[in-house]
């Protein structure tokens, strides 16, 4: 039995080949991965690889000397004689009769890094939950007994070497008409090599998945080709839910107080996800049946909601969840308009207030990969935090309260159109120049867009900048000696005007007012607390790096926030805002089931600290409302 | 570490023991099964032994020198003093303090041998797909982050080292309210020791489950005790279907003719399975959602329209099913409106026209666990033949026809009231003595219920008697040489009056005419083909024994099928009926998983012949259209 030296590369296996076997059986016998859907008919094309030196090889072969097998037919029709002449050849139709090297190009590796797209994607090995694999299938004869599900699984055993598969009701009930349309060629999509899913006529490569962020406010949604990891559509909107409550807590309250409530929340929100999952398709030129994969992240409210399980439980002490750990279902279960036999992945939950959108922070940002010390900070309506690096990880849930949202201040609006988002004062005549979102020019400078409010980087600038000119005091008390004509004195309290009437567009001066700065106050005393505690019980003074996680941090001033003391100081420098890290750790764990594995671990392994239970947390909270002396800020 | 001697009885086990264990761990270290569903709580008293000599050990423990631990309040409460002082005692409870011999009852044994209820029911053991557990779980408490599921989980791996379950999400629904109103105490039913597929409040021991044999003219539905294995209630109804087409046929093409056809078909039928259901539980006293496990049996076309599978393939050649393996899938996916997490498994089916009946059918006979070469008959719109014995089975469809059924028979029906069901031809004066369904009375003994027509066994003594007095030979015609008012010569067709008018209820004679008999052979010819040619393939000239399946075969009279040469000629006394064997096997898959596994296996192990693929089909055929001669019924 003749063997014939086969190297590849770039990963160096290498090893001795029985002559006549194709270069796809020495891949698989070396421990290469090479790209297959096809597995190994010559239909597809996947498993294209270059064989080094290839012209020598070609001359040699057709002289007589044969390294290598002729090109088949269908490998001309699939590579074009141009690339084969330049030494590309299907691995699973070229034979080894001779030694060769073979370079399998990136585009043909099984899981292959895929570079990061945007600022904010980070690059993930390509690993999904689902694969599809053509099969020609035989065809059935008179007086051979078995089903049509039998010689498909058969199929799979003998072409893939799959055994002990399952067939989601819904694809078996479509096989027979695809078998018999494709002229019993059909393409079957199998999630993690245990179930068919899915089942279409001939050969059908495109496969895509969704990755839904469902946020109390904001419904976020990734459309990804699970082949290559790009997101091809992205599509956001708020959540319905919202007229049930802003909050999750009333949302909570809404399904104890009626007795529909669940399925009114519950229906609102699927309603809209399905009309996100059309818009994303459309976006993409698919339909949402081409949706073959899901992940889902949520606090623990949208993931019990949607789950339909009763969150009344997170309403109240203790704040047992019904379900922590992380869920497959299929789509049709719970009416999600994708391919209904389609999995459907619900990411874990750490704990009653830290819920799966943290924990897809976490597998986004890694902390648990790291040596340096990492604070996380997911602030939305409430605050999430995790500290920690791989030796360690802890969190906290702590109810900072909306105001970094822009709700509960008296000019406060989300970050839309007109609403003030850069504040500076200048500390001596306390004049205001701002900048409102959809709009490049600072109000000096005859901006288009006149401001509507203030949103929370808006506000968070103005007690940064008001602390700085002494218009507030580190207390949060207004100076009122202060004689200026922006300094309003009223029967009920203090303002400070941001906008003058003729800036607005609503008719009336913006103002911060003293309740606006108590807002403030509770909101970064229940952060810094958080951290501070979380500190404390890691054992450690200072943290290597800080990671603001949500829309909320991308627009922030981080020299402001840290002058306001709204978690402990660091060097801006190592203050890094992620945008939607728990939009972002779906889809890493779409595209990558080891991101699953990773969730369902991390959720068990972070360390949950309940604030509330810890000695002196009353203490630590009263110190914390307090912000930095000016005298502080210059020292650091 | 003082150890002592533990014998279990009856079955022998023995070790030594350490102190201070139960006897309950004993068992589990000594591999006796012990029946428990709370799991050693002394909540559900299934666990109940009896300590030998336990009069000498109880007194012997009073005086000091223990060889048991005392009897615990909760053991009184569950026993009794009575039961105790005659020694019976909790599993796991009872501490081992000394050497003891423990009597394990049958009842306390799992997988315990049920005895035969009634003639067509047979011994199982009880080894059913779910079980119920009862759990005490531990409380959520503030800083803890378990989810309700997690504790639930921890306890059944603490408790009864159950790791890696699933939980159906319905169950997991139920489960927070669950668990508050029963105090934390619940019962959780376990499919296959791999998924929670209900939640009860505290201790719920009643386990039901249901058998359902979906036949093209009759449904039948068997309750059964999952914890006993009785038969608490069973109904049959007519299949709905009905009104689409008598013959499966006739409703394989509807599902092609119709574009909703097979919507309708499925839809008529699960509405009737459900009443069927609604009636099977209040005769139980139960409600449908405390079934907790389902089996389904049924011929290729019912297997297919159950489970939403496009028949339209099982109607032409080659005949291929959509599906030919077993099913197991959630009653709420399909409709099937009892518990809806609970499993329903669907038996396999063999070939396009052996159904998961014929499957169930040989389950319940049982042919590979014999010597003897056995035949199985089936016979009811179509035959279904198996033959074989340990060694082999092999398998053919024959197409009988329906007039076995009492169809296309000029006064042909069911065996329903009025329906004549035996009839006696005197040979000599050709007077005619019948009996019908309702009346025990012959007709010459002054009757109540007259004759409406003529059933299946009606027309196979009809077709005896005529050949034996000679108004019919051997080819099936009539002897027009007979002159007797019984015999009508008409201008169409000859026929043999079986009723007079005034012996009716239908207001003229009920005849035999010359095409009933043309096709009795025709079905005769069928069936006795289909038997010489599965005894040809297996290469033997007789059978040991025959089994007739399903209602036709209770009904018939032995010795006239066989003077007819409905098949092989054996001696009566080893022709067995077995009523509804179907649902048998259906019952019998219910009760015990191993019979179920031994479905699969027996589906994919019989060989299927297809007939009409057999050299001398058409020959073999020809000749078994001839009936006996009286001069070869002689000499048997």
């Amino acid at each position: 039995m003749t063997e014939h030296l086969v190297v590849f590369q770039p990963s160096g296996n290498r090893g001795n080949i029985q002559e006549g076997k194709t270069i796809m059986e020495a891949a698989r016998e070396l421990g290469v991965g090479i790209q297959s859907i096809c597995g190994g008919h010559q239909a597809c094309g996947k498993c294209k690889i270059k064989i080094q030196d290839y012209h020598a090889y070609y001359e040699s072969n057709k002289k007589g000397k044969k390294r290598i097998s002729a090109p088949t037919e269908k490998e001309i029709e699939l590579l074009g004689e141009d690339a084969i002449a330049n030494g590309y050849r299907l691995a699973c139709a070229t034979q080894v009769l001779g030694d060769l090297t073979i370079d399998v190009p990136p585009e043909t590796q099984v899981n292959q890094e895929v570079i990061t797209k945007t600022a904010t994607q980070k690059a993930v090995t390509i690993k999904p939950a689902v694969k599809k694999l053509y099969l020609e299938v035989p065809q059935p004869r008179l007086g051979a007994s078995q089903g049509d599900w039998e010689r498909v699984s058969e199929e799979l055993k003998k072409r893939f070497g799959l055994a002990d598969l399952s067939v989601d009701h819904g694809a078996l009930a479509t096989l027979p008409k695809a078998l018999r349309d494709g002229n019993w060629k059909v393409t079957v999509t199998l999630f993690m090599e245990k179930k068919v899913i899915k089942v279409e006529s001939g050969l059908a490569e495109a496969a895509f998945g969704v990755a839904l962020d469902i946020g109390t406010t904001t419904l976020a949604g990734y459309l990804c080709d699970l082949t290559t990891g790009e997101t091809v559509a992205s599509e956001a909107r708020s959540n319905p839910q919202i007229s049930y409550g802003e909050d999750v807590i009333s949302r909570i309250t809404h399904t104890v107080h009626s007795k529909k409530g669940l399925k009114e929340l519950r229906s609102c929100l699927f309603e809209s996800l399905n009309k996100l999952l059309k818009d994303l398709s459309s976006g993409a030129n698919i339909t949402r049946k081409d949706i073959i994969d899901a992940t889902i992240v949520g606090n623990t409210a949208m993931h019990h909601i949607f789950l339909n399980l009763d969150p009344r439980h997170l309403g109240s002490s203790p704040f047992t969840p019904v379900l922590q750990s992380p869920m497959d279902m299929n789509a049709r279960d719970f009416g999600l308009e994708i391919c209904p036999g389609a999995n459907v992945h619900i990411l874990p939950v750490e704990a009653g207030f830290v819920g799966a959108d943290n924990v897809a922070v976490v597998i986004a940002e890694e902390p648990f990969k790291q040596d340096e010390m990492m604070l996380v900070i997911d602030v939305g309506t409430n605050g999430e935090l995790v500290l920690g690096n791989r030796e360690k990880l802890i969190s906290a849930s702590c109810a900072t309260g909306p105001a970094f949202e822009g709700a509960h201040i008296k000019f406060g609006m989300r970050a839309a159109r007109g609403a003030i988002e850069s504040i500076k004062i200048d500390p001596k005549s306390y004049d205001v120049r701002f900048k409102v979102v959809g709009e490049n020019r600072w109000n000096d400078q005859d901006p288009q867009v006149k401001a509507t409010g203030i949103c929370g980087s808006g506000i968070i600038d103005a007690t940064a900048e008001l602390l700085r000119a002494g218009i507030i005091n580190p207390r949060g008390a207004f100076n009122k000696n202060i004689s200026n004509p922006r300094m309003l004195y009223n029967e009920k309290e203090t303002e400070f005007v941001i906008a003058w009437v003729d800036e607005t567009d609503v008719g009336h001066d913006i103002t911060v007012c003293q309740n606006d700065i108590r807002s403030m106050q509770l909101g970064k005393g229940a952060l810094l607390t958080g951290a501070n505690l979380l500190m404390r019980q890691m054992g450690v003074d200072s943290v290597d790096k800080v990671v603001l996680a949500g829309s909320f941090g991308l627009h922030i001033d981080k020299q402001n926030a840290l002058d306001m003391g709204l978690f402990p100081y660091v060097d801006p420098e190592v203050v890094y805002s992620t945008g939607n890290a728990a939009g972002e750790g779906a889809r890493l764990a779409l595209l990558n089931t080891d991101k699953r594995q990773e969730a369902a671990d991390i959720a068990r392994r972070i360390e949950y600290i309940e604030l509330s239970l810890e000695p002196d947390f009353q203490k630590e909270f009263v110190q914390a409302l307090i912000f930095p002396t000016p005298q502080e800020v210059k020292s650091r």
